[in-house]
């Protein structure tokens, strides 16, 4: 893949900067931070200026010029950053998934039972959808225009997402804090609640994010452990 | 809109033939309604070769000439049903939202309670987003490429959606049967589970479609009405 060639490159010049760094002294090691930063917020500007784009124009109508444009740079600066257009198509795509992906696993790792861990992890996944909506959009519009490589990685992400939210729920199910029939099936219903998101927030509407968050993160706990006396619940299992 | 108009012409032959009917008699009318059948059948067939094209390559892959390829027709076949590619795609988006609010209307107008029409209602609203996957799927990738009237019209057919099913939940929480703090983020929590279907349900999938709506039916129901034990829900109102 062309992106890990592009971390590979990167690294590279970073361990070249670090021994000059060595010979040089702490200044220089500064210095290498600085540069690091800036290049990491020069590509930020560029996936901010792209998402807005791609999620106001769609992918196929978006040119790199007209990202350069709204930058006020030229084709060249993106270029530095990204080789194509379909890298940077990749990149924002796999923003959605990577942050809900941070998030379970800094919950699976974490101390407590399942159902303390699936609380925090119901909020901040919810969150973290809700702060990654346009890039949540792009991605599930724009599936047919990523590079198949892309897609497979993205699927590959997925996976692990959803392997790992069923294990949390099986071992909430196995100490019995959730009443689950099929944890898969609760898994992609969580999965639904958060990433549904996109269609319908709005940022300046009548609940701000953080309210919404909460608010949904209960509406999914309520799913894993339903009222022991609801009379739809008979065919409990 | 060209789809009323064509309704209207649609519906101004039908007069006529129903002249001629009464003149000739009750047998003229069973070839009528044949006609009307076999029109019907011709137009679904289109739709379903489009579905299949659309879902495939995608809206802006896919022209006539191969829909109608499909079907082994010409393309004045499909014209005589469709005026434009535009119109099938409108089509295709709105049959989503169309079979949805359908299951919603029967519910709202059906006798029983909140809680007896929602336990209904969850699972054929699931049932009927898993049996038209490929049009929701087309709908949310193609959005872009709807004509502004048409996204407007179907934009209409979501709103009444929710009024109506957000109205449900209302009813439910005034007859103490679903506890909730905020029946809008319900009913987006509701449309989340079931739209988002179209990303990971697979017919041939581990389990059937029937057993999948049922359980998501479940988990619906369990967010409307809380255990009352669950020590999450130390924040309910």
């Amino acid at each position: 893949m062309t992106k890990s060639t592009t971390s590979t490159s990167t690294a590279r010049k970073k361990r070249a900067r670090k021994t000059t760094a060595e010979a040089a002294g702490t200044d220089q090691l500064v210095v290498d931070d600085i540069r690091d930063a800036v290049s990491q917020f020069k590509r930020e500007r560029i996936i901010a200026a792209a998402v807005d784009c791609f999620y106001v124009h769609g992918y196929s109508n978006t040119t790199l010029e007209s990202v350069a444009d709204q930058l006020n740079v030229t084709k060249p600066f993106i270029y530095a950053h990204f080789k194509s257009k379909n890298m940077l198509l990749a990149e924002i795509c796999s923003r959605g998934i990577k942050v809900s992906l941070a998030a379970l696993n800094r919950i699976v790792t974490a101390p407590g039972s399942a159902m303390e861990r699936m609380t925090i992890f119901s909020r901040d996944f919810m969150m973290a959808v809700l702060e990654n909506q346009k890039p949540v959009a792009i991605y599930f519009r724009e599936i047919k225009n990523l590079d198949p490589q892309d897609r497979d990685a993205i699927n590959e992400l997925r996976r692990d997402f959803d392997h790992k939210l069923i294990g949390l729920l099986d071992e909430g199910v196995a100490a019995g804090e959730f009443v689950l029939n099929d944890t898969r099936l609760a898994a992609h219903a969580i999965g639904g609640i958060a990433s549904w998101s996109y269609v319908w927030f709005r940022p300046d509407g009548p609940a701000p994010a953080q309210q919404v968050a909460e608010e949904m993160g209960r509406l999914m706990m309520a799913m894993l452990r339903p009222d022991p006396g609801a009379p739809w619940d008979s065919g409990r299992v």
